[in-house]
């Protein structure tokens, strides 16, 4: 089956945001085994999303619209989706009750314009959202499947997921499973060179690689009659890139991240780990309690971006900022030592860095950054020097920080 | 003059790369006072590309291509842009000796399909590209401009600078220029209620809403011959904005986030600020280091996830914790205080949640999130009630407790 996506927001159109959506759903679609051959983008303009909705019927077996769906006037992609298809809209009950209770669990007046959003066109199956006020749904006419989800990402993916995944893997004849093999500690270009012969000789199943901040993924994808049969034909070439990459493997669970990885091998053992942190400001520790159930093994953190805080709360010595400064390895490696003791801890990771714009300088530019981690006495250092602005010098020093404490954790224990 | 744009490849269909591209080109078309209405995304398959070629032609004035100027066999923009342009593709004799120059530079070996690349359009103006071995080109014919860019982003980014941009300026006889009022501390529909009657009798200027987690952007856009004659446009309806929305604006200016805002509040009363995170674990911390010089005003931050460490860390009385729990706002509001004290701060934000997914009670459901916020020994408390998942319930509060920081500075100082 034939897939389009149709991505609608005047905000796209003049580049106030990156259009992460399209990649998410472009993925999704691949690992659904579904045949894309347009993305589009229009603004919140009836008349040529009417045109462009026209086209794609013509075309495309499923439509895949985001965005457009808020309270506001000029949110007309319902209304625009509809009458393409020849739907009436009428007023959803449950849709209007979940708005109703989405504003007043969170205390926010119903305005008129609210109740627009529990409109949905007649017949169609409605993908109540619990993360937002506008419900997703799926119309069907004539074999065409029209998919409207809300633009904000954080109702969007959780909708796919639980909602229009299932969906759509019940309209195909063939069953699609994959398996991610994530990997970190490895640059995109490298991992691929490692497994080019694979990706090269490749029908069924494909491999295909992702690159993400500070990680490399590789999707397996077959495409089988059956669930077993498909995973039969992925298992040879999970083993094979397992043989290629060892323990630069951190999970092959699509679901699993890499803290939540970390976050079993601490279960398992049983060991606590504290952050110290100057440059990324608390974004190291924020990864880590993204895990749920992680106070068990993550207690505190320190954020010590003066060097005051960093003598007084973690116990760097004076002379050693004063003789070798904030950002270098043996600040680091103090910071890590002190960060343990004062949170009692197993581990600290501790990261210091200069994420610009200022503050470099020759011997010390922007993007250099140590990161140390401290197991029970034994300190593992590492020096990188990141390209790019403040963000993503702070964002692939976090990655790199979980990278080394997970190496560290295999290494030490 | 209208503009669209059409990105070829492969790997966006499959969702393998985010188009940065189409951000940073729809951004500088807006710059530029151009109109887009269209966005597209294709493979590299020429019936497709020319389907969609002939009806850009047809609606816009400038068609700007990025991808698919490789020398491989399925690179085939060039060919197709040019068959429905009318043009023949004839040899450039600099791009030739370009792309001789930049492979024996990096001592890789030319192959014969590296020719391809030096086939230009007949009469077009040629994009030379001192990052790659493929040039870009401009075609003109009919009052239509085709231009043709490469696709990798370190190539396309600095040749529509240096290249394109000056030379759509001289095309453009209108300028557009934006302001972009950001608020926080209101809902996106309930803003638009109270700016309904000026949405609704727009033309030029424009205004339109935008919602981001927990803030509300309204962008006003005016086109006119001169920037300054832009501006006097834009001026009264900012003014209204100003009149409506009142202190719940925080900026004018599209650069410019609420950390950012936060850190001018700080820098012009000459405060110090410090937090105090249990469920956000860093996140808000992480936020106000986004702010590049932040560390005159943020010196040190606590990241305080068991009970322990808010008794140790930040004073917390045990019988506080004992009695009304972690997630109470007499914790709370004892955290910001004990907060502010240990790190001799003048102003402490604190927050204690439940995050989920687990941990919830039927008195203390999983979002139920207090913020606190201490200024000099008066103490600012809130309870919010969030939905959604774990990472959705961490954003709103960190956005929420920056909201609250920034009202208790403007009202406390």
């Amino acid at each position: 089956m034939t897939v389009e996506l149709i991505c609608v927001g005047t905000e796209l159109l003049l580049g106030n945001i990156v259009n992460t959506n399209a990649a998410f759903l472009s993925e999704q679609c691949a690992m659904l085994g579904l045949s894309m051959y347009y993305q589009s983008v229009v603004g919140d303009n009836p008349g040529r999303l009417r045109g462009l909705l026209e086209a794609a019927k013509e075309r495309s077996d499923i439509i895949i619209l985001s965005g457009g769906l808020g309270p506001t006037q000029d949110d007309l992609t319902k209304e625009t989706a509809a009458l393409v298809m020849g739907k009436m809209l009428v007023e959803d009950s449950r849709a209007r009750e979940e708005i109703e209770r989405f504003m007043s669990k969170r205390g926010r007046e119903i305005t008129e314009n609210n109740w627009k959003q529990a409109m949905v066109p007649k017949g169609c199956k409605v993908l109540y959202n619990p993360n937002g006020t506008a419900p997703g749904m799926i119309m069907e006419e004539g074999g065409t499947y029209m998919i409207l989800l809300p633009g904000p990402p954080n109702e969007l993916v959780p909708m796919f997921q639980e909602q229009v995944y299932p969906y759509l893997h019940s309209l195909q004849p063939e069953v699609i499973c994959s398996k991610m093999v994530k990997l970190c500690g490895i640059g995109e270009s490298s991992a691929e060179t490692q497994i080019l012969d694979l990706i090269e000789s490749q029908q069924n199943p494909t491999v295909a690689p992702y690159a993400k901040t500070g990680e490399v993924h590789l999707r397996i994808t077959a495409k089988a009659e059956s669930e077993a049969a498909a995973y039969a034909l992925i298992e040879p070439v999970e083993e094979e890139l397992h043989k290629r990459f060892g323990s630069l493997i951190y999970t092959d669970d699509p679901k699993v991240t890499l803290e939540m990885a970390i976050g079993e091998l601490l279960a398992k053992r049983q060991l606590t780990v504290t952050t110290a942190e100057s440059c990324t400001g608390g974004l190291l520790a924020g990864r880590l309690v993204n895990v749920p159930g992680i106070s068990e093994h993550f207690k505190e953190g320190h954020i010590t971006y003066s060097n005051e805080a960093k003598e007084r709360i973690l116990g760097v010595s004076h002379s050693t900022l004063e003789q070798y400064g904030a950002v270098s390895p043996q600040t680091a490696e103090e910071m890590a030592k002190g960060g343990a003791k004062a949170a009692g801890a197993d581990i600290c990771v501790a990261v210091t860095g200069i994420a610009g714009p200022d503050g470099g300088t020759e011997d010390k530019p922007v993007g250099l950054v140590y990161i140390s981690c401290c197991c029970m006495g034994k300190v593992l250092t590492q020096k990188n020097l990141y390209t790019g602005g403040r963000g993503k010098i702070r964002e692939y020093s976090v990655a790199s920080a979980l990278t080394l404490l997970r190496q560290a954790i295999l290494e030490l224990f």
